[in-house]
């Protein structure tokens, strides 16, 4: 029954669709290995953030991919 | 005061504006009506996911659909 | 299979057991009349805040109830 | 360590590149001077959101700026 | 960089702090495997979920647990 | 409009009330300033996150602080 949601840069970072879904398989079979959760409940949403719009470091990620 | 934020399928699922508009609506006058929560501060955030970023039962709603 | 959060004050105003139970019961209802979204999969998530961690017009709703 | 979620109209309304870069500077640096938390890590995600996917007083921003 | 925030339920069903730590562990060493994500900014955040608060299928896990 | 959610470490490090309130002021002044968003619409809500349940770097922040 546990809901994840992961948020991660898109745009030229973007995962591709096989990716995604990997990420969705692997984090539903953690969360039955390790808590016993029912798979067919859990739900996973991946949320793909703009670059200018993630900020870490008080900079976004645009700035700091430039900076690198 | 209430803040509620709905995820749901977008893409070929999404909802119309005015389908939107009536969900918003309504779950503001449920909070007003069983907990007496004032509708002019109730905020409704709506998010429209891919069906390659929503899982469940370990697969992405894109393969799902494909299976059905 | 959509997702529903709703966060709104708790302490001396969160809602009870019956009034939770409701609100669940409602939403997910509204989900499936409106969108045609399956309730069997409809989760919702209720989630209580303190109300010095609640902040509106800049102040928190701890202040706000006082200057009522 | 802290993570900062800023949701938003969009669209026509949405922030622009510098602004974002402003928001997420001085939200960082609010989190540094109030409680004394480490910039490197403090982690802020803006959402642009659709006005006909933001409610409030049980209306779309779409209607509101309408009605206005 | 990316953040992760896992739902569950609480309470009774609540995970241990070892459970905790793994389930922390091994959702940021997959972000890295499938794609490439850097461990050291990578950040997961668990909410226990009073079953009170958790509705699936229209009714609280609270009332779910009972009727089986 | 703008809707701020601000998660950061509670328990021995939570904010005091006076702190969570300069923040919650602080944030919306921010945003009126910068974006010229209305003050009495915009919602601040903080969650106090127990340090068992954040992780960062693979590890949580209980581990974390010992390992300092």
């Amino acid at each position: 029954m546990p809901y994840v949601n992961i948020k991660l840069t898109g745009g030229s970072e973007a995962p591709t669709a096989a990716q995604k879904a990997e990420l969705i398989q692997e984090v539903t079979a953690l969360l039955s290995r390790v808590l016993n959760k029912n798979p067919e409940t859990t739900v996973v949403v991946i949320d793909e953030v703009d670059m200018d719009n993630w900020g870490i470091g008080g900079k976004t990620v645009t700035v700091r991919r430039k900076i690198k």
